[in-house]
């Protein structure tokens, strides 16, 4: 049983980057045998389907993902440098699964399609978004964040300026989209969400 | 000679929305072939392989999107005025071709593979932010924008969070990011672009 456990989990972690760089449908049974060393019947004694390996390919690769994106966010409490820092990790710390972001990959492959695996990017986005709008609102009650800012706005904005950042990065395979975002998002939290000091 | 080109140009017609809605990998001949109405001879006989339908599915999606974008720009003189009406009409002209944004599609779709697809993908987002960057140039050249904006980072800036938006949209079946985006563009368009009046 621990055995059969250590291979399932070892296989959802070799299937993760072929998931994310090839898609669903790209990524064929010949890729992930030769990433696993295994057969068809050695990788389908663990899951019941494709759907079934790629929503746990997804979910690793999606945990990975975001908790570089938090990676020493506790170690600030200033809710503003706390966002800032979100967004500088997301710009630097990327590439922890080869192919870009698992979230933006997985939305655009299954936004017509694939309920399954369309049903874990949704949760995971809306983790994330949730994550934000508690930052968000602990700012407000700490009296760091002006209280006109609307939390919900202020999510969808860091989220999806940096994720549209990440296709033109990975498009022209080069940096200055996400770094003209990093800039333009430290503005705004600079000049429009922070309290002014007295 | 006529009639082969009709058929062709039938055939990009019908072949854009599943290109944009499955992804390269996901079209299949199948769902070309009930599509058009064609065997995959017939098909076939007009493009040298799917990767070349492909590219010439992309072109044209990409023509009629960018078309619904620039919508009567031509009608509005101000270049802060004909950013707002840009922005406005990506948000409310969408749909065009079904599937979401076929720049945001291909990107993704190609960003680790499919090097004639991805080029054409690269070709249209280069396009898209010259168009901007001209805009926005004039826009300086006749003190309708301020000279401190830096127009590539602007383009960066809508072209980013405008396709974002999208994704989030599309996951969560719900138009409110692309409309928090258009609030955020304009209030940013007004506040540090616009140069004000005297």
């Amino acid at each position: 049983m621990r055995k059969g456990e250590q291979t399932r989990q070892e296989i959802i972690r070799k299937a993760a980057p072929i998931f994310n760089q090839k898609g669903y449908d790209g990524a064929a049974l010949s890729d992930l045998m030769r990433a696993t060393g295994l057969e068809k019947g050695g990788i389908y004694r663990h899951f019941s389907s494709k759907e079934a390996l790629a929503a746990e390919a997804f979910d690793y690769a999606w945990q990975a993902t975001f908790d570089s994106r938090i990676h020493d966010l506790d170690t600030i409490s200033n809710t503003v440098d706390r966002l800032k820092l979100f967004v500088a990790n997301f710009v630097e710390r990327r590439g922890v699964i080869p192919g870009g972001c698992p979230l933006l990959n997985t939305a655009i492959d299954t936004d017509d399609g694939n309920p399954i695996l369309r049903e874990r990017a949704r949760k995971a986005l809306r983790g994330w978004r949730s994550y934000l709008i508690s930052m968000i609102r602990r700012g407000i009650k700490l009296r760091e964040i002006r209280s006109r800012v609307d939390e919900k706005k202020l999510a969808t904005l860091i989220i999806s300026s940096l994720e549209g950042a990440i296709m033109l990065c990975r498009l022209e395979r080069n940096e200055d989209p996400l770094h003209a975002i990093q800039v333009h998002l430290n503005n705004y939290l600079q000049t429009e969400v922070r309290v002014p000091s007295k």
